[in-house]
């Protein structure tokens, strides 16, 4: 095996993408399974499309704000645990030499064999920090400004998928003739966007088209039953 | 500072409560906006609890389903990747060791000091192998039945969050009224979420229901205006 290769397979989505892939998923499914629910039960376009307006409203807001905190909640919590292990290198460094050995004792090593770490780790503290941050608590430092960028990436890709089901209400009329354009289109979307989503992580192009799919399509049948159920 | 006090402060939320903030947050609050957002457009409790109640279904089978293919993804990815670092180590030992070194080299270690490691990896490779999965790629083994019990939790919590805000509309007459306990009840219930989350994640009570509240407020009042501003 090349080592190119090894380093390509061992890629990871970056944040970013995983942000677009969480709004548009949800943007793509929850507006349009509502829409195809309502369509079940009701008989107005207006109607529709006001639900659908607010549901992307609400869903780009809630979810957005979600990834804020989420985002500003990790920086917060990586900050505090960096201050806790510097007093701890400080103040207890004979403690935390013992969970040095411990992380390594686990893979076979014995306290002399850790002996090189240790002394590497009294020469430089900083190091010794990174170390435990990554490797005893398993944090990674996150981008500073990766909060705001979260937010906006994740409300934004949800506004975008939530449109493609709601056009062809807003554009055409009978609400019949719409949900057989809005399933066609989102169904569409969700197989394109299944197929980037699973050629990016791995999973496959077309297992990741059918996974869309299949979720959208259970969820909206879902509303729809529900909703004809109720409404009726 | 107490080694006791050091652990307890460590403590990280398991994934089943994760997953239970996952669903319950935007169960609460989503549904709740559409059905605030309605009543600021449509004159029947019917309506919005069709709507809502679509949602409910929507939401919870797309976020359960996701959190299933997600949970599912990553337990392949971890196989996967294991393989590959199982071949690695039987054939690119070379190799493998310069990665190793790489790793301890960023925390101020020499090739030598990394000796006594290199040894013990050579004597178990199971456990060199553990290494790398963590602390090259940074991947935890997932627990099996992982996916399952996720998608349940997720849809679950989705499904109760969700109904508090449409009780009142399916228990009472009157649009107007209903909103006015829907919000009562869903702010009551985002602070105790919130304060709950807060509390356990390490935010702390009161501001964690300060932000779910907040969003939750923010969500509804956007689909309250572009509902009413739509369909008016």
């Amino acid at each position: 095996m090349a080592v190119a290769q090894h380093r390509e397979k061992h890629f990871n989505a970056s944040d970013r993408v995983r942000d677009l892939v969480i709004g548009m998923a949800d943007g793509l499914t929850v507006p349009f399974a509502l829409a195809a629910g309502l369509t079940g039960a009701v008989a107005a376009n207006r109607l529709i499309v006001t639900a659908g307006v607010a549901e992307i409203a609400a869903g780009a807001i809630a979810m957005g704000l979600g990834g804020y905190l989420a985002a500003r909640g990790d920086a917060e919590h990586y900050a505090n645990e960096r201050q806790r292990e510097q007093r701890e290198v400080r103040d207890l460094a004979e403690h935390e030499e013992g969970e040095v050995v411990e992380i390594f004792e686990r893979y076979g090593l014995t306290r002399a064999d850790c002996q090189p770490i240790l002394s590497a780790f009294h020469r430089d503290h900083d190091a010794w920090v990174d170390f435990m941050m990554r490797y005893e608590l398993g944090l990674e430092q996150p981008h500073p400004g990766r909060a705001l960028q979260s937010a906006l990436t994740i409300g934004g890709a949800y506004v975008v998928g939530g449109l493609v089901p709601l056009l062809p209400y807003m554009l055409m009329t009978g609400v019949e003739r719409a949900l057989a354009v809005s399933v066609v289109a989102t169904l569409g979307a969700l197989a394109v966007f299944g197929a980037l989503k699973g050629r990016y992580t791995g999973t496959g192009a077309l297992r990741g088209a059918l996974q869309t799919v299949v979720i959208g399509g259970l969820a909206s049948a879902a509303a729809f039953l529900v909703a004809r159920w109720i409404g009726a």
